[in-house]
């Protein structure tokens, strides 16, 4: 580990030649509580694996419980056939918050939020341990909710693969800020500027066969309308948190 | 290629067990069309590559001209430097569309497009092909914009790494429906339904430090607030595409 870069553990990520930020470094950091923030205010991840040499790209749903991740798919899917031994893994989750126009090619970009973990992804053998997080999959989005759903059949938890994958190391990456230009360009006559981006919720849509009587359960006031769906995981995240301790 | 399913080559990738959608594969497709769709209603991917067995998940810009897939980067980023000799390489879109609360835990899902794309990733080194790509790196999102913009220069072009992938095969998967409980769970006095999300434009906020008298440039008009991100990135694909004919 001569590689590895001095940080506060107790705060930060270790840094290795694996997770160390290599371009435009500035913009990066190993901070737990940045990375956490991240992957908190996210639904979807990407994961990267590797078959036979073959990289493979998979979008997924996730969900982080202190330095865990979790993932889940059915028992017959690629990825989690390769998984059971544990393999190496790398579960990304982006956000793009800005398209930014510049006065060169060079200097357009993007403002964005990203977080890349690293660590071995292994699939959940532990039962009770599966069947808490086969109830997260549902309490760290909608907290609660889990309690008041038809119970998980045997069938069911057999079909269902966890995935499981601590955080070994990470790193946080954002831009977050205005037109970059080169200073001597800025007295050029071309238009520059920012379009912000933001993932918002709309109006909820109830299941067309709702049983009469039915109301909209406490769990779904975390997703309002308008919201951004970044703000509404972050509440849930935090709610689902305080149910746990 | 004794796994090849049978596709029709001039509208789908060819199927391997590279590209085989194995999971809830009836939300599959090999198509053409469907993929480019979905890639061309993002800015950003991810792409998955390997370096000596360790998988990485990078985020990054990408374009897309026919079958051909781009990105670039600093020439000193990690991901560029081992993607000189040519590299396989996985690069996935994803666009998440709506919670699906059901009435069981198992039931409830996500709606979303991806597309996951295989290839042989390889820096562009032909001078050319490579001065195009630091053009429609631009246009692509923003037509006809870069002939406007200051050059670009030497140092620049050299600080640039243009990433080129031809798509070999790729897969479309898409959940875009309402909550699909077991038949027998509708009767239940449960709540279930779709909480819809939507990637959505604001007002766009010019630089503060504008040339006096500079206009909004017209492939803004492109991005108009409120419109979602994916339709103006369709429509902007659609433009550059008729400028290149």
């Amino acid at each position: 580990m001569s590689a590895v870069q001095h940080t506060d553990p107790s705060t930060s990520y270790p840094v290795t030649d694996r997770n160390k930020v290599k371009r435009l470094h500035e913009r990066g950091s190993y901070d737990r509580a940045a990375v956490h923030a991240i992957l908190d205010a996210a639904m979807l991840c990407h994961v990267a694996y590797a078959i036979d040499g073959q990289p493979y790209c998979t979008p997924t749903l996730f969900w982080r419980e202190d330095d865990r991740l979790y993932w889940h798919g059915s028992a017959a899917s690629r990825m989690l056939r390769h998984l059971k031994a544990g393999t190496p893994a790398c579960l990304t989750v982006s956000h793009l918050d800005g398209l930014v126009l510049a006065r060169s090619g060079f200097n357009h970009s993007a403002n964005y939020r990203a977080a890349m973990c690293f660590g071995t992804a292994r699939i959940i053998d532990d039962a009770e341990e599966k069947a808490a997080a086969m109830r997260s999959v549902v309490d760290r989005y909608y907290p609660g909710r889990s309690a008041g759903l038809r119970p998980i059949t045997a069938q069911e938890a057999k079909a269902t693969a966890i995935i499981g994958m601590e955080i070994e190391q990470a790193s946080a990456k954002v831009r977050a800020k205005g037109v970059g230009d080169d200073e001597e360009d800025f007295a050029l006559p071309i238009w520059a500027g920012i379009v912000p981006v933001r993932t918002v919720l709309g109006d909820v849509e109830p299941c067309s066969r709702l049983v009469a009587g039915v109301e909209q359960p406490p769990e779904l006031a975390l997703y309002p309308s308008g919201n951004t769906l970044g703000q509404s995981l972050l509440d849930a995240q935090r709610a689902y948190e305080v149910d746990m301790a």
